[in-house]
């Protein structure tokens, strides 16, 4: 299995509703540093998973809408705590579009997985990866 | 699959026997960066795999009682080379059943792997993963 | 020069006033990694320069009141843009101020300066560095 | 499932064939920092994957060929770009050789799977893995 | 001391005349991890060194000519090895012309040095630091 | 200024006598990250401060009598805490003799200072820098 995976961040602001977040209750923020990994089984003819430089596009313009926000503003998100986890599922699903609609330069079926992961501190970080088909 | 991963590290002295380790047969020592990955289906309520900060705390009671001391004196290794690989699968366990036990704050059948990984130092680490159930 | 650095994070909601700031102007965040440097001439007589574990919490005491906030709510920022370079000062002159209170168990007037560094995102950090006496 | 990577680096120039390279068609290099990942169901009886020591030595074997290179003027490369992708299957096929010829001083057979991570920059990198039997 | 930095990478290719170079007299190649540090004694009205984005652009426009090129086709390079250490002084030189010429957004007189630094592998790196008046 | 910096690592064992230290009185270990930089005024005819590739030698070399041991038992140590801080300035001396002896293969009075920077953990590290002549 091959993969290629590209990095980019944002920063954003945003709140979460549960006891179980303590401080995190209160309004603060995050730099969340996002790598995306596009997971294939074959290359392609010019000997590529996906171009890195269509790719870094890709995820750029995905972060774009998030970034410098405060997300509790969204009303897509307002049922939902903006957690790591749920971005890196949110952000899958948004890539997982992007792929499926061969936005990355190659015919979405010959991508097979995603892993989208989200660093938010020196010490703590989510991922979420599932099967595309 | 979503994952959570929190980091930390320890402090040791340890020596190995058998030929195979060369000069690391000697007393030496390491600093271990550990990172614990909690993986489940499924978000809960909450929109967390498990409360990050509580995993911290669950991480940091597990590395504890290892952190400043000469391993090579712990009668429970005695029989064992406290190697990098060795000791992923250690805190494997130990952080297993922190899960079942429910320390992490969520029904512990809803945590279906982990993966513990230790770096030992810029160029070299080591990692265990397995499903709880 | 001798110079000992510890390092801890924060995560934090601000906005910036100014056209300069661009899309910075809308309320955002940002985790902080922010490391302290204590310098001196000479060690003392543990060898050291300042305890690490002393200095790991003085550190987070000082950033303890920040954690988890929104800065633009704080009055005593009410005339400034909390931006890094700001903080990595702000930061500064209360570690300088713990310095001098001895509470970093050695004599004040032995630290002869202090460096505070802020990484804001893998691409841009921000220090400042003077001397104390 | 056990893991043990090692790590290593090499500095070469190459070029690409495609439109899809853009720039990258020039002759240009990378700094190709390399992670060699030996996973395996147990740990032998010295209770490691395989000793790192040696696995540093075979990965530095293996990229001793390429590196300070222009990989361009290689035979064997004449029909393939040398895309970091590429090369990640390429040195997992040398690695997958070596383990299958015991040069990791453990029966090959008890190693289960490869995989080989290759970084090109701060923000992208790319992976094969593999089992071995 | 105020200091904000930027950081962004490329890809060349070059060789080396000099037998004090052993096999990098090949022609290979390097990515270059690229850090430019601009340093003032004072913020500005805005709080900031200078503003963070127009840095990136700035270090990104001075950058543009140099990746994915093979630096031994310049002829203004046609007198020098285009070690690490040479490039940080050749970067200094276009970021301070940028500087002097007011391209970070702040009179240039206000910033006092800078420091350029490139890391060529895990293991390496060099910079170049000096006044600007 | 100019500066070249080259980096490797050590596994060692000591303990450290005073309250201060706390659990660290105990035999405990640390991986220590150590990088050398070597700062000159001008480059060389070559376009270099010294040969990375010798620098990286000569570190190892005074890395080696180190690495894999318990500094407790070194006869040199017996009236010191061998902390990072201690440490730091001990391979500075080592590293200052071998610019005297025309190890780096430069006359060692173009190299006017060294700084030795030690992390032990992810969260701390210590450095010395000073002038050679």
């Amino acid at each position: 299995m091959f993969a290629v995976e590209v990095s980019d961040h944002i920063m954003i602001a945003h709140s979460f509703r549960g006891e179980v977040f303590g401080p995190a209750q209160a309004l603060h923020g995050a730099t969340f540093a996002v790598s995306a990994a596009f997971i294939a089984e074959r290359l392609d003819p010019n000997g590529i998973v996906v171009d890195i430089g269509r790719a870094n596009d890709v995820l750029k313009a995905v972060l774009g809408s998030l970034n410098y926000r405060n997300l509790d503003n969204f009303p897509e998100f307002k049922n939902d705590n903006t957690t790591t986890e749920f971005l890196t599922k949110y952000l899958f699903d948004k890539l997982a579009a992007a792929v499926r609609a061969g936005e990355l330069g190659r015919d979405g079926r010959e991508i097979s997985a995603l892993r989208v992961t989200i660093g938010e501190s020196p010490t703590a970080r989510a991922w979420y990866e599932a099967p595309l088909w």
